[in-house]
This record gives structure tokens, sequence and C-alpha cells, in this order.
């Protein structure tokens, strides 16, 4: 008896995942990390409203979801000015990215993004079989005009491009996107990934006008909002383009509760500020940890913050094993020269306590295991 | 400014969708239903234990789900006598049976399913272009060694087969299964869906080695432990296929507090118990209520009943708008000559007085409006 037949294509891939859970890390290292600032989740939490929201939901979870996201999608399309049908619910944005890649990208297409942006999006390219041309970061930077201008060179259908960007925490203003905009070749789409669009200043968000054909944007409750574990993000965009994902989204694939608390924590705009606050702090927190200890932490317009490390990947690399078995998970870009620098997500005080007593013995072991 | 370029696939899509959810039916109506008997959720809930752990798990949610779903495997491969590496989870059946589409079926491939099976695995077939044959139901039943014969005849990579079915809740042996197996084709996959096998009978679920690499095994959470809208599904068999689902699959996708539910809920035997004594009640009563209005219940192995309303599908289309003007939601299979019948979910006793109450004027009324 043979097994089944693969497409090509299946038969192709790698069977490599974007990331490795924190989870996964603390059973091989034996024991739970003290302080679990790798992931950019939000630690503060999501609204208390939320949370009950979802906890009254439970019981209710007989029950599918209604498909069409009537509520949530109503209370979206208020916030943000943009027409009902405009906007589509996802598992994520991860799961929405993978939708958006299978609606553009055939095999052999050519696809646009930065080197060292989010794996996820390259794995769903090459999912799909799309080629992936890859433009170098500028100042740490995702280079939007430079990401058009490879669109435009290789015919791409496709260019993701974040603001603010994940994993270094710059970002570009929303009149520079605007401006870029103009450039785009016809027919390209940029996907703007605005996970973290509630942690950036207000001039980072661009005026897009909702049916404008060239850009998608994406966004999530996984970050502001606090509801990581939750899977509930949007995008919007043209009319055509939204309503194409009903061709192959999952309907049902929405947790009834997830929706339930994403629409309470929408609501509560003071909790949203708290969490903002509570993020500007310990950014600040951290750039003042990494100055201690003789490292400079990068601008960020995120619940990150990139941390130079001011030597190579190696050191970094090393840094992120010494601090893991101190109990600290943080991460690290992938590709130099970001990878020079750790990425830190916004703590408690007491998380970054934790990160304040554990770094200096890191950073001395690490820097004795990449002594040559 | 013209909009992306899609694929020549999703260009070629419908906008249909499988499914219209309940509520948006409610919008239509303009009122809810009285009784929800037609998705066949399991109005009798999830197990209080698992609204217990995903209300505890609910200010949990700031963290991502653990990717590679460590607890919950665990308890399934020890429940079900297969390694943890042969089993994975994914949002709901589903999403998992878009993800087997995509792991096998390129443009062209051929694929069989029966004629009136469910519609959202001929919706992933469609989606990643397959071409989907059909093979009549047999005696309200699907028909496996027809199945496999029209693969042989097609060079078919996959079958669809569910076990119980869904809509008619008839079911094949476990004995019939394993007996067909040996007739399938080499390179050919059997998939087979088994998320009613909690309210079958123990006959009706095979003894398949775990590691036979002609079929694929898809269970859910949704119907025996009552959690639809937690979006739980999972899948077991060979290693090799189960493993190429990472190749591909939002690994990121899960609720984190759906996956502490479900694991709460397959902890919780006398609750499951307490269901199937339910369900089979229902059963019982939806029969009796058929009877007294001169329809007849067929045999079912599921949470629901298909009923035979003695007439052909424009009369049962034609109940199925009368009972929803009273307040009763049900569906009913899509095919002649199964849509003669009804499909009835199981309710608990008041749901079922309301069922009893508004059938014979919902008969009428279908009669009168189907008179020619």
């Amino acid at each position: 008896m043979t097994g089944p037949r693969y497409t090509p294509l299946i038969d192709s891939l790698p069977s490599t995942v974007p990331f490795v859970s924190p989870e996964e890390l603390e059973r091989r290292l034996g024991r739970p990390f003290r302080a679990r600032l790798g992931a950019n989740e939000n630690i503060f939490g999501p609204s208390p409203r939320a949370v009950e929201a979802m906890a009254a939901a439970s019981s209710e979870l007989w029950m599918y979801a209604d498909a069409s996201h009537q509520a949530l999608k109503s209370a979206l399309s208020a916030r943000l000015g943009v027409p009902f049908d405009q906007i589509v619910l996802g598992e994520g944005i991860d799961g929405l990215l993978g939708y958006l890649v299978r609606l553009l990208v055939a095999q052999g297409d050519a696809v646009v993004t930065s080197d060292g942006a989010y794996p996820t999006f390259n794995y769903h390219v090459a999912g799909f079989g799309g080629v992936l041309h890859k433009v170098p970061y500028r100042a740490d930077g995702e280079d939007l005009p430079a990401l058009i201008e490879k669109a435009r060179a290789v015919d791409a259908k496709l260019i993701y491009f974040a603001n603010p960007d994940n994993p270094m925490g710059s970002w570009s203003t929303g009149a520079e996107i605007v401006a870029a905009l103009d450039d785009m070749p016809e027919g390209c789409l940029l996907a703007l990934d605005e996970a973290y669009a509630e942690f950036a200043p207000a001039e980072a968000v661009p005026q897009i006008a909702a049916d404008d054909p060239r850009v998608l944007r994406l966004r999530t409750f996984s970050k502001g909002y606090g509801l990581a574990g939750a899977r509930v993000g949007y995008v919007f965009g043209a009319q055509p383009l939204v309503k194409a994902f009903d061709k192959i989204r999952n309907h049902f694939g929405m947790n009834r509760a997830a929706l339930a608390g994403a629409l309470a924590a929408l609501e509560d705009d003071d909790w949203l500020a708290h969490v903002q606050a509570q993020v500007s702090a310990a950014r600040d927190r951290i750039g003042a940890i990494a100055a201690d200890n003789g490292l400079s932490a990068l601008p960020s317009a995120t619940n990150f913050v990139a941390v130079d490390c001011g030597r190579g990947g190696a050191f970094a690399r090393a840094l992120l094993g010494t601090l893991a078995e101190d109990g600290v998970f943080v991460r690290m870009p992938f590709v130099a020269p970001q990878d020079r620098c750790i990425r830190i997500s916004a703590g408690r005080p007491e998380d970054l306590d934790i990160l304040a007593e554990a770094l200096p013995g890191a950073l001395d072991r690490a820097a004795a295991a990449t002594q040559t």
C-alpha cells in the first residue's frame, strides 16, 4: 500500500514552521519561563469587559458563530468609517494573509517583501508556490519605495509591508505611504499589515480611501486589544477584493466567544488607553534597562523594542539562549544587520524587573560563549 | 487604477457560501428562532467542566495558544491509542478538510463524494480546482463500494465518506468499511468524516490501524462534546500525511481557551454519557412527533433525524419555510430523492414541544403552498 498522492507543490515544500511557540521552548528547557517577553503578546491583557463577555459566551459555545459576523463587523464599520461589506474577519492576520496569498498568487507569481519581515507571510507565499523577492531594510525600517520599485521590476502581484514594522518597531508616516501609493504598478496590491497600529503615533496611520483598489489593510485584536489567543483579525479595503475572501474562507472558522470578546474590547476605549500608557512606560523602561547594560534601544511604535546589542547575529543568538536559561523569553530578527538586535516585548514592571536582573549575567555568558 | 490580479482559479469561482447561518436567517425573518434545530449543534451543551475551563482561560487570552497543542493532543493520543505525531488539530473539520484538499488536489485532479453529502467538502474541492465526481446515495446511505469503484474509474486522489452520514443519519458498520478498504485503488485516500461518531453505535466505528496509509479520520469537538462555536477538530492517520499538514496549516490558528475547553470536555465521560442519553431520547421524541403527523423518521446514528415527509423536494422546501415562519429552524438534504426529508437536530424537551406545536400547521400551510 502506498500513501496518498500529494500535489507537486506540496511535495516541494519543506516541513518548517514559521515560529516555535514559547510552550515548546519551555518543554525543551524543562521549565516555564519567568518572563514571557518574546511573542509580542499584550501581557496587560484584554479589557475586563472582554474577559467577562468571553466567559459569559463559554456556555453558548454549543452554537456555531454567526458566519456573517454581523455584530463585530458592524461595530468595526462604525469605528473605521468603512462600509460593512468592505470588511472581512478571519482567524487572525496569519489566517487572513493565507487567504490573501491564495486569492492572488498562483505558482510562479512574483511577490515582494522585506528581507527579515514577517516570516508567516513568506510561509504562505511558499505554500502557494509564489516566488518571493526580498528587498533589504533601510535604516532598520521597511523601505516602501524600494519595495514598489522591486514590484515593478519583477511584475509582482503583491507587496507585503508592515507599518509599524515587526521585528524592528520602526514606522513610516501615513503621508509617506500615501505618496508612495501613486508609484504602485497597475495590478499590484499592497498588503498593509497594521497589526501594531494601536501602539503607533497617529501620524503613522495613513488616510486611504476605503475603496482604493491598491491597498488591503490588515488589523488584529491580538496586539492592542490583548486577544492573541482568541484569533480575531480583519481586513478592509475595496469591496471586490474583500468579497473575494468569501470564495475561499472558512466561513464557520471563527470562535463564537472570541467574536463576543473582540466586540467588548473594541468598545472599551478606556482600557485601550490604559494599555497604551502601560506599553509606553514599558518601552521607556526597556530603553533604560538597555542603557544600564551599555546597549541601545531603537525607537518603537509597537509593543516591543528592538535592542541593539552592538555585535553581530551570533552574539544576539547566544544572548537569546542565555536569557532563556534564566527564564526570560525574547526573540530576535532573523536577518543581518538587524540580527544584531534582540526584540523584547513590553512587560509589566515585575516582568521587566526579571529582565533587568537577568540581563547582565546573560550578557556576560553570551560574551564568553561567543569569544573566539 | 485597476484592482489586483486574482489567480485564474479564483476568477473562475462563484461567490457562493456552503451554508447560510441561522443568525442570518433570523435577520431575514426579522425575529429570533424559538427552536434552533437546524445546524446539528448539540443544544445539551458542553460539559460544565469545559465551560469552566474556557471561562477561566478567558483572562489568559493575551497569550497565543501552544502551536504544538501538546496538552490536548496528548490526551487524544491516550484516548485513541494513536501516537501523538499521528494527530493534528485544526479549526474544525471544515478547516481540516480545506487543508486536506490542498495537500492532495491540484487543478484538474479527480475527487469523489456522494451526491448530496457535506457541501463544505465540495466547496473546498472547487476552491482548489479539483474535479468532483458524485455517486448517488443508495437506500439513503452513502455507498462506499460505489464511491471506491468510481474513484478507480476516474483515478481519484481522494474520496469523501462520512460515517455516520450527514444529512441522512444513516451509517455503515465498521466491518463493512474495513472490508471495502481492500478495494481502494493505490494512491487514493479515504477521508473518513466521523463528526458524529460519539452518537453512533460502537459497531459503526471501524477498527483501522493508525498507520494505514489509505485512510485519514476526521473528528470534532463540535458535536458529541457540544463545542461547535469553539472550533476544535482533529484528524488522525498515517504519520507522513498527518505531518504534511504542518507544511500548510495556520500554526497559530487555534483559540487558546477552546483548546482548554476541549481538553476538559474530553475528560468528562459522565457528561458525554448524559448527552448521549438526551440525544437518544430526543431522536425517539422526533420519531414520535413525526408519526403523530403521518411522517416517518429514518433511523439515525447522529444527533439529528431525517424525517421523510412523503412528498418531493418542493414540499419539504415549503415546509422549511413554514416552520421558519413559526420560529422553528431546521434544514433539509439538497438532492433528490433525499430532499423528500427535512433534517431535525436533537433538541431539549422544550425545543421539541415547540416543534410538536408548530408542525401540524406548518404542514398544512406547506401543503397549501405547493398544491397545484
